[in-house]
């Protein structure tokens, strides 16, 4: 197992103790749209990124896990109820992100359901490794902070830093080279009637995950070099939208930045393009609604599906547009 | 007629007189292909660009235009056999443009054939201005070098410049404020095999033209910033292929080159997105081809269709893989 020393130094910073307070422990966290992106590792290992970001988390849609600790040869990871390989590249991550932990002479269980339907199109790395962290907390009642929490489900996955809040949630890039101030900072601000539309579109296979394709954005896009100040001064307008309750600013300024991350993708060598057809003529559907005074804005991840964002006054016209929407109200 | 002094001096430098030689003249241009793009103005009254440009002629794919001295009220401008109504926006840029060459007491009868198929979806105002330029050049007899009708045709329409010549042209983007370095030359290179394939695909409106568009994105793309740059070593990386004649070279560059011009669109706001759903489709199957070993490159102007670049060899590949595909290969 390759350890780095700083990881395990921050670990250690972190943490009280390494003694399980239990057996069997667990933890749930939602899923999160990003509004303002995460685009770009300034350190990998620590999953430090290039610029801030802020996200609505999508309550309901998520990850609950149950971590036991058991006498056996490896750890062991179920997803939906199915026992992953040990060389699977999902159980080698976690496997890795658990390392650190590991109470001598026991081993992991890790029973994960994730709550998101296949059908919504969502990643699950972000509820994934906050559950995670959430379900390490309560093994060894290490009773940590929700900035502590963030910093420890950052390392597994950079979103999962935001997912350790409900509601809107600021990832802030930080400074520090160990990352101490690269945590998540829950908004305390509501919006009853903002809403989230899921639009699917199918995908055989995604052309590169997005740990590679940002790695490949950073060093390989000459237009890159603008995104992390975008990026930053967008994630501003994004928090000042959500005070304000300025929608048209906080959905202008969410499909800009979505449209600017993706154009990162697309201009870098090899080109990285997650479009599919069905992607272009969705957001046509999206120009035209909006041409047409229903005031709707899309955002996009690593992906195909588009996650569109409306106010609950135009959730009738919207469901009409688009078959097969899932449509959230986080505040309800 | 509101005349810029600026664009009335140069003409001024460039032409020795204004008597008429003959009553008829003619003109005829080819239509280019930028495989390193022009998107930006420095300057919009002269057409000065932000970056320089290298494109491939289409021969026999363009515009013959007959300029007619006549006595009447209005020049008349006939686009393939149709006369245009005086306050036809196409109208009012060609009489703007011939304002500062006008006898007196005679107007400008303008007779212009397209020789592009509709079917190949390629812009003409390129070969347009060009093919004015060597129009009035007859017009006069001014007897003018190339580069010299390069800076006249550019004032009409920034690529035009190009298609003052035929095969491989760089337009040097120059950095004097009168443009009179921004001037386009001929490479003498050819490459017997080279081909262009023009894949046409329908749009029912463009969403911006492309002068707006260029205007929009230098003003609000942050990602922009980059461009410049990007373009002008990447002109110089085309250059150096057509050297070599390094096809691969070529093409990576000229695809990375346009997706990266259609990136500063789309992350410009309001985005600009000149793709339709048949664009991605058609990118992927250029992929996909590229990792059977066929290798194709695309290139995109300010529409949704796509130009395939290949070498002979693949010309089979190419035709079977794309229906009513136009192929033209420049050098025979």
């Amino acid at each position: 197992m390759n350890m780095n020393m700083t990881k395990q130094q921050i670990i250690n910073q972190l943490i009280p103790h390494l003694q399980p307070a239990k057996l069997q422990a667990k933890g749930e966290a939602d899923v999160n749209i990003a509004l303002s992106k995460y685009w770009g590792k300034r350190q990998t290992e620590l999953n430090l990124p290039t610029n801030s970001s802020l996200s609505i988390g999508l309550p309901g849609l998520g990850t609950k896990t149950q971590l036991t600790l058991i006498e056996a040869e490896h750890n062991q990871a179920w997803l939906n109820n199915q026992l992953l390989a040990p060389d699977n590249p999902f159980s080698q991550r976690l496997d890795n992100y658990l390392a650190p932990f590991q109470p001598s002479g026991l081993k992991f269980k890790l029973q994960t359901q994730n709550t998101v339907p296949t059908a919504a199109g969502l990643a699950s790395s972000a509820s994934g490794y906050a559950a995670l962290a959430l379900a390490l907390n309560d093994l060894f009642d290490w009773q940590l902070d929700p900035a502590s929490l963030s910093i420890l489900a950052r390392m597994g996955s950079g979103s999962a830093s935001r997912s350790i809040y409900q509601g809107f949630a600021l990832w802030h890039k930080g400074e520090r080279e160990d990352g101490m101030d690269s945590v998540a900072q829950g908004l305390s601000h509501t919006w009853p009637g903002f809403s989230i539309g899921l639009v699917k579109i199918d995908v055989n296979q995604k052309p590169i995950g997005s740990t590679a394709g940002m790695q490949q954005t950073v060093k390989h896009c000459e237009l890159y070099q603008a995104w992390p100040a975008q990026a930053e001064r967008q994630v501003k307008l994004i928090q000042q939208a959500i005070e304000q309750r300025d929608f048209t600013r906080l959905g202008e300024t969410a499909e800009h930045n979505a449209l600017s991350m993706h154009a990162t993708m697309m201009a870098t060598w090899p080109p990285i393009l997650y479009w599919q057809a069905e992607s272009v003529s969705a957001m046509q559907k999206i120009w035209q609604l909006r041409q047409q005074g229903i005031e709707v804005y899309f955002t996009m991840d690593a992906g195909p599906n588009l996650k569109l964002l409306f106010l609950a006054e135009n959730k009738k016209a919207i469901e009409t547009a688009f078959e097969n929407i899932t449509i959230i109200q986080p505040f309800g």
